[in-house]
């Protein structure tokens, strides 16, 4: 009789802080053994001179989401969690986005129900917009308590960004219910004052969009968000930070010792506002938010992932078809405020850092684990179940052949938007089997996962997410004459 | 025939660079004449062995203002300007505050009159609060032209303060202008929500207001202004600065080229929080905004006075009678919240910094006068007519003597608020004679000053106010596909 | 036929990265196995309820030494290397230290001669005090090459310590041959300057040994080595930082991207100078360079393990006996001047750590895992051998019960030291069995280990001693008329 | 009778704070009188239309001086001062300088003797490069209380340079005589390192002394030599900074409240190491130490200036006639390290920094005037004798014709050297007339200065030589076990 359902043999298994050559012996989806020479397996994969890394977890995407314009995501979960499976990832954590007046357990319910067409392992951040009475007092810590343990704020966009206030309020809940808080960072007068302006003057096409989202909006918002969590002494993400500006306000408050985290993308490593610069609306398929930056700032964001600034690299999918209109825009010649904001990431996020960053020497392949795997389960609460190769672990892993290059075209990913903003990049090192709960889902190049396989993951807070239970001076009752505020 | 109508006699005089022992000659209320042994005087003044200063110019006050909560200062033009020139100061610049709705215009207009009854002469900040179009397209071009050249902001209190975007529209029309462009910077939010939570928890007495004032609710406004600031390469002053935190921002500013100024006032170096721990509603006295902090904060401001960071040492007056219900509150047993804001300081503040910073040796002199008198003329464009003693130049002089002392008591200022918070304190050094374009106002303990003598100061905006012309690399339009926003 | 020479049953197994229940199966000194239920061993080892660690990897500490001063040190490697592994420690990196006018290589010699006593495996890592051509040249190539991959410097202490342009070329030799180098940074005139003047007052006691050694003359040592190794490219490790000030240094130069690592080591978090201050000579046992500071640096060097500025944990074992003439001085009432510098801390490094570190909740137990473990082998070169607990390991393993409480006494520690400088108080957590290669050397309390048994590592500079390949603007020849220097 | 000896009629009078249109009196040297109309003097000079500045001050120039090489300047006093006359500066403080061995008053009684020749009124700073016990203890306190208030440290020159212990001694008698220390700041081993190695490699040429003097190694010595004066509680002022990270340094300490003080000079606007790249030994004529740098230093030079962070601009004039050898030196084909380093620089100061500075807005008139004049007498105890335009100070007086156009060439300066580093350059304003104590010693483009007429200036030390009285917290007795050690 097999000892295993699977052997994963003689592979370099690399994890955040391991390198070993070792057999991986799965049972029942989950990795039982590691070992020198296990014995047989029901099925035997050979990886010898392969790398062995932990599935991805991907904790920045939006899939089958209506945006804050009301538009709808390219990819529906099905397509979507394909995708991710494709590049190695076999996590993600897209959104449940409350719109204003709506119920936020509705919400969650109605993206668990799309979630079911999902091919991997899934989490829900849930985008608070409308932080309520009864939000507050009775839905929020309910579904937290249920497993749904972080919360995204937005301090730009219309429909959807919350005042001062209301961010206070919930992060102070966030305190009291140890909820992770992410908050996509940017000064929402400074942008719409700067569009306003461009508009007025006649700059329409896609490239004044990355004008508009000037870099003090992010370093201005990245600033004041991290004052408030200070104020109340609370772990909290920055999003897809872009500018060197951001990083420095980030690294002073980990100097001071705060839980503040920081994550960083794709976009803002490989491309630039010049990319933006194209005829016509193509440089649609490069809005993002905030948009890509330049030389410098790229730079910058790579020291800031090699000295440990950032603790996660995720995609900020956000796929939108690209058309006549730009990406989705109304009407015919679209200013750059009605094109849709995002690009697709979730399949080519690993594949891009192994190339440019492992092996250009830029970080290390522990680092890479890290950023790409094993962070984003500590931050929001999945690990060690996901984003490592340990015993115990769900048997999520990825095969990199760390050699095999791959030109990009616009076809070469699956996800549904229908181009790909690094097209024409070659890449060296892709992940060419991936399994999920010990299931191989990628292989040979096909994907072998059954539709709705997927499941979703509850998770209770991480450590990354608990305050450090010390207020600062200014809300310490010890010296506020015993004032106890929180 | 006298060469002048008043000779000040050998006195030690003093200006921001210089010290000599000189005569000054005046005539038709200007100095036109200093030297060793001037001709003689239609009046003359003995000052030999005192220090002959330029009179102080109070470029933060607030005199018969209706405050954003509807209450009228204690001083009126005639008190608060007598009470100025008792503590040696002979120009003030209070504000004309627009209420919402309000015409601009009107608004000077309605405080050109208050002001006909002003002892000393004075110039007005214009507060805006609904920069509506009207507002920004005609009035305040006019009002900056005919001499009005500066304008507050508030950045808290809910009937007044202004959004992010309107900053924006401010500063950027104050660019075009080049008035100067000075700001409360309080974050609302985290302010009001820490009240909230105050008020809800039972904490009412004055001192909370203290606790709702968080420091970092300062450090971050005056962060974000400061950024506002930096994208439009507009000149700022920052008011009332009263935290180290806040001090570093502004340093970092000044650090990288930005024309950012400080300024500063006594209540945050002879004050804290604990004197708001008073029992009943004593401590209303000595609440104002931003509050009192604590000895680190205090030590970190006197070093700001003395390493340039700061421009401007003021008063914020800002009188409020007290009474059983603390301060002017609508009920009887007020909580923190209905309290005014606000302290006396017109009177007393060259006083407290001449004998704890020039006597103690923390400043010099010449440190003194320029914190005190010439800054304020300069950044406001009344250089060189006021704050300094030069040829051409009003003879708005105060002569000190810098040995005496005076025990302070609630009765010892001539304001109207009926208390002192710093009753109590003995200082070193005290004006003895103070003189308004050649005119002995202050002599012998008592005013010899017409109700009604002071004179509007119009002025062009000084060199201060000017935009450095170089826009950063977020709005540069050669770095940005040739868009010129501003 | 069993399948391993030992199990160690259902432990709770903790790596850097990764938490697992688990047995760890070993085969010859090795970990061969990991798994949820392992074949049987020879010898079982029940951990269930226990935390199963890597054995700790001590990379600082000073056995069967002569100091500069020509003291002997208490331990040798015998009663060393016995008391590390009773406190978890299963690797040591001691120092073979170069005095004037030596052969590195015979020092060398010398030094594994001595390490032949040693009952756990361990590494030298070179002072260099006379870096002669005949050593520039020839020793130290030969010797890195060998497996002796790292070499310290002192920037103090008469008889060994070197000058800047010594130091540079060590700088450039190591960045040739990828060798770590690590540095003792304090600025030798300025401690001596005050020492002079000190003892000139008749200020003798040992207290006055932390008054000499100045905190300003380790912030600047720190900041100059790092200049130097910014200069020329080359990774550097920072000893022993005991204050804040040298800590802002070194996380000022992760920032921009420098490869620079920090150490510190217990006393600089659980002893101050105050400790010093006792009567007669006593305060003897509490002196070492740099001395224990105040809390204030203790709340900083806390924060430093907690944010990553810091990525070792090592003890600065020095241990000298304590002797009427305090420690080893040769006269009877002998100023600081002549007090041997140093104190055990080989077997209490880690249970201080984990029980004021991990206990307390200020760091994680993985955090616990890289500073005590994982990185020292990391830094130099014997990762993945030590420091893990992976496939191909070395069974350099600890076995912690985390609830066990010791109060410590003056007679708890097994080196020869004589007295502990942490006696009274009381811990919680403690490695109760340690293996070395599989073997059980510690357990009930006993040592089982064989004097001898120890083996000489050899290493290969790891990565982190890899310049990064990018020559600061000053050196680099395409900015620099192309001097190409290095 | 005449009222004056001399009557500088109706020009635009400026002082560091004033600016006013006025006349000036002058009687025996002296200004006794500024006013609107004065009565008549001897002479009158009309100055309407022009800028009536303080005569410039220039606080660091070497004339008639043996280097550390034991090379001759070009000039002597009488060029030296005439020079400096033509181009506005009516003080000089260049240096008495001793060698190894030789008795600081015997150094200074011949320098008195040289500067005989002197056309204008002259100070020196000792440099002290041989701090025996005679010279501490008997000297130096003689040489402070006579009026030789300062002392240049030399960190780097091999016949010259003190080490860190010797730099204590001199700040700590400095202290205690409460004497200015100025100082040299580059690091030697790094700069002498760099040289042999370039020399090694076959670099000769003068534009590889830019190379050796790298960056890194005034930034080191800054930060070294602050944070000796900040354990001493000494200040200090930082001669020739050309580096931002010199600056950033020098700003920090300031920040903290140390008096620390700057100075910047030509070279470092308007020259860069690209300059000293020409063939053979032509590029010996831009070489001087620290070298030029780039334009990125230049501009944060120049914003240094601006905000503050520097408070003296003066020409470190240090002439060497260029000949075929380069610059001095013994053979015919010298490297780099045989050029004598230096530039002229007594003439163009102010006028360079007008043209660039003011006129071109990048400072004002005020900060001119502090810049070149009143700082330099108030840091070395001048002021108010010197450095401004006052009652009672000496009537050293430049009248500027803003509006006059100047192109340089290599023979337009009228001092010894031979060359103009800047010939090619057309500046805007010019100090047409100048005068020394009353007396017009330039005037028409010439110089009517009797040879011998300047005089020897003793000064107490100034107000910014005095410790602040507030020892760092090293060595503060309260905290250090009541230690006082100075």
């Amino acid at each position: 009789m097999e000892d295993f359902d699977l052997v994963i043999r003689a592979g370099d298994v690399i994890t955040a802080s391991d390198r070993m050559t070792a057999d991986i012996g799965i049972r029942q989806g989950r990795i039982t053994a590691l070992g020198e020479r296990l014995g047989r397996g029901i099925r035997e994969i050979d990886a010898s001179g392969k790398l062995v890394l932990p599935g991805g977890v991907d904790s920045h995407c939006h899939i089958e989401q209506l945006s804050a314009f009301g538009i709808m995501t390219a990819d529906d979960f099905y397509t979507g969690t394909m995708s991710a499976a494709y590049g190695g990832t076999t996590t993600v954590i897209p959104f449940a986005a409350q719109h204003r007046g709506q119920s936020l357990k509705t919400v969650v319910d109605d993206y668990r129900a799309c979630a079911k067409k999902a091919v991997i392992d899934h989490a829900f951040h849930m985008i608070v917009s409308d932080p309520s009475p009864e939000v507050l007092d009775s839905e929020l810590p309910a579904l937290i308590q249920e497993g749904f343990s972080s919360i995204k704020l937005f301090m730009t966009y219309d429909n959807i960004r919350v005042s001062d206030e209301q961010m206070l309020d919930v992060l102070a809940l966030a305190r009291k219910e140890h909820a992770m808080v992410v908050v996509h960072a940017e000064n929402h007068g400074m942008i719409h004052w700067l569009a306003d302006k461009l508009l007025q003057k006649g700059y329409r096409s896609p490239k004044y969009h990355a004008v508009s989202h000037v870099r003090l909006a992010e370093t201005e918002a990245v600033s004041r968000a991290i004052q408030m969590a200070e104020m109340l002494d609370q772990p909290l993400t920055i999003f897809h930070v872009s500018t060197e500006g951001s990083m420095k306000v980030i690294r002073a408050a980990q100097d001071r010792g705060q839980r503040i985290y920081g994550e960083t993308c794709p976009q803002y490593l490989f491309l630039t506002a010049e990319d933006l610069d194209k005829p016509g609306v193509d440089g649609a398929m490069w809005c993002c938010s905030p948009p890509p930056r330049d030389q410098e700032d790229q730079t910058a964001i790579w020291r800031g992932l090699a000295n440990g600034t950032f603790q996660v690299f995720s995609s900020d999918h956000a796929p939108y078809s690209f058309d006549e209109h730009g990406k989705l825009a109304r009407s015919k010649d679209p200013s750059f405020r009605e094109i849709a904001n995002g690009l697709p990431g979730l399949e080519l996020r690993m594949p891009l850092l192994f190339s440019e960053g492992v092996r250009r020497g830029r970080i290390d392949i522990h680092r890479f684990v890290e950023l790409c795997c094993t962070n984003g389960a500590r931050l929001y609460g999945l690990h060690p179940q996901k984003g490592t190769i340990a015993i115990g672990a769900d048997a999520d892993i990825a095969i990199w052949d760390p050699d095999m290059k791959v030109t990009l075209g616009h076809d070469s990913t699956h996800d549904a938007t229908g181009y790909c903003p690094y097209a024409g990049m070659t890449l060296t090192g892709w992940p060419v089997t991936v399994l999920s709960r010990g299931e191989v889902i990628i292989d040979g190049g096909a994907c072998h996962a059954k539709r709705g396989r997927g499941r979703l993951l509850l998770r209770p807070a991480g450590d990354a997410a608990k305050p450090l239970g010390k207020l600062p001076a200014e809300l310490d009752p010890a010296r506020n004459f015993g004032a106890d505020v929180l």
